[in-house]
C-alpha cells in the first residue's frame, strides 16, 4: 500500500496560523470588521492532503468570516479513512454532505456504554479473523447524509468512513462563542498523528515543485492579498500531536506501558497525516444503522429529568421530513434545527437550516435579527443578493455548489434559484435565530399599517395594499407566483 | 407644500461611520478605552434635518461612549411627522421627553392583531374622507411623555407624531450588548427613504454654504478633534434603504407588484429624508389613549405562562407614580425600571431610572457595581462630580437640560441640584443595575463596623459613629438636611 | 509608633496602569494573545509596602495572563493589620494560604445583621476599656487557612488580621468576566487611604535609593521588557481614595459631619498606605470561630427559597475533607469547588481546585475543555509540562512554592511531584470547569474503541489494549504505579 505524504504541520498552521497577519490589516479589522462593502462567494483557498483524505480550508481572514467570527472547512474522507481524534477550542456543527461514517465524541465523565458482549455487535464481523477482541468504549454514532452533528468546545472526536464512497463533511466553527476563551482563532489539538513527517517527504514523490515551503498545501491563486507574510513566519520546529510535547518518560509512567509504546503515542515516525487508512477495516461496536432503531436507542439514555451532556443527542438528520417548517409545492422547502428540536443547540448557541428552492423560485427578501448566517450550497446554484445598512449591494452573484457566503447579522438578502434549482445548508450563530421576511404572508410589510406603507413609500393606499397583500405565499415564492392577478382596494379577503 | 431637503446619507454615515477614524486613536481606545481622566458634558455634535423633523447625534467616538459601548441620539419629530421604519443592530431604549405619538414595533411571527373592524377605531376619523379602508397590522403603542420604550436588536420600528407639539424622543443604544454580533458600532437599516436625494438638493434652498460637502448636517464646532478624516472617506455612492440594494425585478417578483410600485420601495426619488410629513394624517388602528384602558389592553395578551416576545410589554411609563422607589419630600424621588417591573429588560439586559432632585438637594455619593450609567437631564440643572479609580475627579461640572454624561461602571459620583432643581433619565447596561451608596441610612459606611471606620479614616470611635449615623436620610438628602443636629457616641436610636 | 511610608499611588498604577504599554506590543497581543510558544513560572514582579503589610503583584501584561484575561496578587498582612476597604471591577476569588483573619464584604441592600447587643460578642472584649460602644454592621466572616472566598465585581471588602502570624491571601481576578464592563484591566477603587503621602516621604527613612521615581515599589529586575515607558506616564497628581475626588463641602453635606471629619474621609494626610495598623485591636462583632457553629450560623440566613446574594455563602474551606473528590492513598488528592458545592460560583462563573501530589506521584496528562486554569503552588514543588495545539512544549519546568503558571484553555498538561511532594490551589474561569484526562481509568483513551487506538497510534490491538487498560488508577497515579504488571489481550477484568 502506498502511503502518501501528509502534513499535519500545515494543518496546524491553518488552524492556528493567524500570527503573522499584517499589523495594519489587523487593526482595521478589529474595530470595524463588519464595515463590509463587498462579499465574495468563497471556495476553499487551501487544502491539506493526508493518506486517506483531504481537508479543505476557507480563508479564515476573509472579512466576512472575521466579521461573523466563524470559520469553515470541509473534510473529504476516503472509504476506510479515519480522521484522527482531535479537539478544537470552539463549538462546531458539521453537515454530512455525502457518504456515511461513524463518529465518536469523547465526553468527560460519560460512561463507556458500548461493550463487546457478542459478535454481532461488531460493525464488520467478517474481518475479526476469528480472534475474540473484547472492548468497551463510549457510544458512537452513525453519520449519514443530511446529518447535522455538534461537538462542544474542547470535546475530542473522530470520524471513520465505513461506506463505499467518499465521506464529505463540512464543518462550521464559531470562534466568537462564549465557550471559546482563547483568542478568536480556531485551533485544533490532535491526540494522534505527526506533522513532522513532512520534512522527510519534502523531496519525495509528492509536491516537489514550487510548494516546497508549504508541502501538503494546495493553494488557490489570488486569494492571498489579505495575509502577506503569514506563511513565512510559521513555526516549523517542534510540532505534532499533544503527546509530542510531553517527555516520553512521563507517558511511560502515566500509561504504564513500555517506552516503545509510549513513543507510539507521540507518533513521531507517523507519515500518514491527519486522515489515516484503517487496516482491515475498523472493528467497533456501533449503533444499528436503521434510523428507527437508532432513534430508540439514543433516546433510551435520557429520561427527561437528567439532561446531562451524556444523554443529549449530538446529531439530528436535517433532511428528516419531520423537520420541515415551510413547504410550498411550487417553490421549495425550509427545515430549521433550533434549540427546540435539537436541545444541545441551547448549550452551543448555534442552529442550522436546510433550504431548497425549486427552479427559478424565490426566497422572500429578509434579514436575520440576531445571528450571522453562513450559507453553503450543496446542490445546483442560486442567485443571492446581500445588502448592507447603507442600502448598498455587497453581493449580487451566482452561488454555486460548494461555495460559501456569510450574511452578517441584520444584512438583508434575497435568493433566487437557477434553472436547475438549489439546495443549501446554513449555519447560524444563535440557537434561536430569528428571521424577518420583507414580503409575503408573514412579513414586515404586512405588519405595518397601510397608511404607514403609503406614506413611507409615497404610494396610494391602493398600491400600499398591493404591497401588503399581493404576495400571498409565505417565505418561498413560486417563480411566476400570482403575478398579474392584481389586488384592488378591497382585496382584504386575504384577512380571512 | 415645501419639501425640505433631507439627507439620509448623512444619517447612515453617523450610524456606520467609524470607518475612517485614525488608526492610532483606535488602537489606544481599544485596550484602554476606560482609562478615563476627563469626561465632558456632551451635547449633540451633529444633526440631520428631514422634511418633518431632525435627529441629533452625540459623538459616538467620545471616550465615555466608547468605554461604555453605548451611543445616544435624539429625534425631534414635528406634528404629523413619521420616522420611517428601520432597525438597528443593537437593543435600544428610548425615553419620550416631550409630546405624544404612536410607535409600531415589528416582531417576527407575532400576529397582526389590530384590525379595522369599525370606524371609531381609527385615530383620526375625520380624515377618512368617507372611503372605507380596511387594514390589519401588528399592535401599535401610544407614546406619551415619560414612556420608556424598548426595541430588541434587529426589530423594525417607526414613530408617528400624532400630537400638536414636537415629539422629542431620546434613544440609548447598547452596542456592547450580547445581542449585537456585529462590531461595536451602531448601524441603522432603513426599510424606506432615500439618502441619494441630497445630490439633487445641494445647490437648493437649504444649506447652500460651507456645508456643501455634508449637506443635511449641522455640525457643532470644536468637536472633531477625535476623528480627523472621518467624513472625507465616507461612501457617497450607492446608498439608500435596504430595498435599494436589490434588483427591482426581484422586488417585482417578491412583492408581486408592477415595476413602478417596486421602484417606489427603493425610493430613489424620495427627497424627504428619514422623517416624513404624513399627508392628511395617519389613519391607523391604535390603542385607546386612556392609560387605564391601555394597561388593560396590553396585559390582555399575556396569560402569565407563555411569555413570548409577542405578549411582552415593550414600554412602561417611568413617571407613573407606582414606580417610585425612593421618596424624600425634602429632597426628591427616584424611580427604577428593572427586570422585575419591566420583564422585557431581562432579555435586553438594560434598565432605566428616573431621578428628581429638589433645589439644592443632594444624591448620596455612590457607585454602580455592575453597569455603566448614562445620564440625560430633562429639566433644570445639577452639579455632578465623577471620580475614577485613582481618586481623580474626572468630571466636576454643571449638567444642564439636554446634556449627557456617562458614568462608567464602578466610578463614584455625587449629584447636587441647582437652585432650580433637576430631573433626569438614566440608562444602564444591566437589567438589574446595583448601586451602593456611600452615605446615608442604607450605605457602605453603615455596613462597616465602627472600628473599621475609625481605623480606616483615622478618626475616633465617636467621629466614626457620626460618619455612620449622622446622615439619617436615604439616597436623597435635603439641602440643609439634619446638619447641626449632631450625633453623639450613643446616637444609636437610629438602629430602631 | 513608627509609621512607615506607604504608597497607594503605586498601588493604583499597578491596578490601572496599562495605559502606556507600547502600541505595537498591544496590537499583536490583542488578536493573537493566545498564540503562546513559551510560558514561564512567574513570581511577583512588583510589590507595594504599607504600614502593616505588603501586596505583591504578578505582571498583568505577561502573555499567559493576557491570554486568559486574569490577574493575580498576594496580600501579606501583619498581625493587627487592616487592608482598607476597596472594590474592584472584576469578580475575584481569594485563597487564604496562611494565618487567620476577618473579612467584611459590603453587599448593597443586605441588612446589618451583626449587632452589638451584649459584651461577649466583641472579638476582643478586654480592649473595650469599659466604655460601652454600640454598633451594627453587615455580617463579617472568619478567614482561615484553606478558605476560598469570593467577592462579586464592585462589592467593597476589607480584611483584618486578628491572628498572631502573618496573614497571606492570594487573589485571582477574572478581568474577562461578563461582570466587568470596563476594559480588560483590573482596577481597584479604595474607600479610604491616601497615595499622595509618598511625595512627603520620598526623602524619608524608607526607600531612599534608586527607587525615588517609584517609591513604595520593590521591583524585581529583568521583568520589564514587556512594558517600556509604563511608569513614566502615570499620573502622579491628584490621586487618592474615591472621596478625594469629591469636593469636601459635598461630603460635609452628604455625611452631615463637620468639615474636619469630612476631610478625614479624603485622607489626604494619611501616610499609612493601603494596609494600616489597627490601634488597640479591632473591636467588631464576628461569627464564632468554631467551624461547626460558623456553618450553622451562615446557613441560617438562607431558607432554600430566596437565594439572594445576601444569604449566599461567600466562602468555603477547600481543605475541608468533605470536598475531596479524588483520593489515591499512594498518589494524592483533589478537591474541587464548583457551582454545585459553592453556589455563589454560578454567579461569578469561576471555580477552584485544591490538589496534592505525594512525592514523585503523577497527575494524569489532561486538558480542560472550557476554562483557563491558574496554578499557584502552596507547598513543595512539582514538575509541570504544558503543550499547545501544535504539540509544542510551552512549559517544562519545576514549579515551586509561591510560583504561578496559567494553563490556557485546551492546552494539555501533566504534573509530577518532586521528592518533597506538592500542594497547589488552582483557579478556573468557569463555574463548571471540565477536565478530560488522557490516561487512567476515566480518560479519553478508554473512551476510544480499541481499533481506533490501534490505527491512530499504529500499534497492535494488544498494545492498544495496554494503552487503554494498563493504567488502572484514576487521575492521580502513584510513582511506580502498577508498572511492570503488564496487561494482556484479555485484560478486561478491568471492565468489572
Amino acid at each position: 500500500m502506498a502511503i502518501k505524504a501528509s502534513f499535519l504541520l500545515a494543518f496546524f498552521l491553518l488552524f492556528a496560523g493567524t500570527l503573522a497577519r499584517q499589523q495594519q490589516h489587523q487593526q482595521q479589522q478589529q474595530l470595524n470588521q463588519c464595515q463590509i462593502n463587498r462579499i465574495n462567494a468563497l471556495e476553499p483557498y487551501d487544502s491539506i492532503q493526508a493518506e486517506a483524505g483531504v481537508t479543505e480550508f476557507w480563508e479564515p481572514d476573509n472579512q466576512q468570516f472575521r466579521c461573523a467570527g466563524v470559520e469553515f472547512i470541509r473534510h473529504r474522507i476516503q472509504p476506510g479513512g479515519l480522521l484522527l481524534p482531535s479537539y478544537v477550542n470552539t463549538p462546531l456543527m458539521s453537515f454530512t454532505e455525502q457518504g456515511r461514517g461513524i463518529q465518536g465524541v469523547v465526553l468527560p465523565g460519560c460512561p463507556e456504554t458500548y461493550e463487546s458482549g457478542s459478535e454481532q455487535q461488531f460493525s464488520d464481523p467478517s474481518k475479526r479473523r476469528g480472534q475474540r477482541v473484547q472492548d468497551r468504549h463510549q457510544k458512537v454514532q452513525n453519520l449519514n447524509q443530511g446529518d447535522v452533528a455538534t461537538i462542544p468546545a474542547g470535546a475530542a472526536h473522530w470520524i471513520y468512513n465505513d461506506g463505499n464512497t467518499e465521506l464529505v463533511v463540512v464543518v462550521f466553527f464559531d470562534a466568537q462563542n462564549n465557550a471559546n476563551q482563547l483568542d478568536a482563532n480556531h485551533r485544533r489539538f490532535f491526540l494522534a498523528g505527526n506533522p513532522q513527517a513532512q520534512s522527510q517527504q519534502q523531496q519525495g514523490q509528492w509536491q516537489p515543485g514550487s510548494h516546497q515551503e508549504q508541502p501538503g498545501r494546495h493553494q488557490q491563486p489570488g486569494r492571498q492579498q489579505e495575509q502577506p507574510g503569514r506563511h513565512q513566519e510559521q513555526p516549523y520546529g517542534n510540532a505534532g500531536n499533544i503527546f509530542n510535547g510531553f517527555d516520553v518518560e512521563f507517558l511511560v509512567e502515566a500509561f504504564n506501558v513500555d517506552k516503545e509504546t509510549a513513543e507510539k503515542l507521540q507518533g513521531q515516525r507517523d507519515q500518514r497525516g491527519h486522515i489515516v487508512k484503517v487496516q482491515q477495516g475498523l472493528q467497533i461496536i456501533r449503533p444499528p444503522q436503521s434510523r428507527q432503531e437508532e432513534e430508540r436507542e439514543q433516546r433510551g439514555h435520557g429520561n427527561g429529568f437528567e439532561e446531562t451532556i451524556c444523554s443529549l443527542k449530538l446529531k439530528e438528520n436535517i433532511d428528516n421530513p419531520s423537520h420541515v417548517d415551510f413547504v410550498n409545492p411550487q417553490a421549495g422547502r425550509i427545515s430549521n434545527l433550533n434549540n427546540d428540536k435539537f436541545p444541545i443547540l441551547r448549550r452551543l448557541q448555534l442552529s442550522a437550516a436546510r433550504g431548497e428552492l425549486y427552479p427559478n423560485a424565490i426566497q422572500s427578501p429578509r434579514w436575520m435579527l440576531n445571528a450571522h448566517n453562513l450559507l453553503y450550497v450543496t446542490h445546483g446554484s442560486l442567485r443571492v443578493q446581500i445588502v448592507n445598512n447603507q442600502g448598498e449591494s455587497v453581493f449580487n452573484d451566482e452561488l454555486r455548489k460548494g461555495q460559501v457566503v456569510v450574511i452578517p447579522q441584520n444584512f438583508a438578502s434575497i435568493k433566487r434559484a437557477s434553472q436547475e434549482g438549489a439546495k443549501w445548508i446554513s449555519f447560524r450563530t444563535n440557537d434561536d435565530a430569528i428571521t424577518e421576511n420583507l414580503a409575503g404572508r408573514v412579513s414586515a410589510i404586512r405588519s405595518l399599517p397601510v397608511d404607514v406603507v403609503a406614506n413611507a413609500y409615497q404610494v396610494s393606499r391602493e398600491d400600499a395594499q398591493k404591497l401588503k397583500y399581493n404576495q400571498q405565499q409565505t417565505a418561498l415564492f413560486s417563480p411566476s407566483s400570482s403575478r398579474g392577478k392584481g389586488w384592488g382596494v378591497l382585496g382584504l379577503n386575504t384577512l380571512d
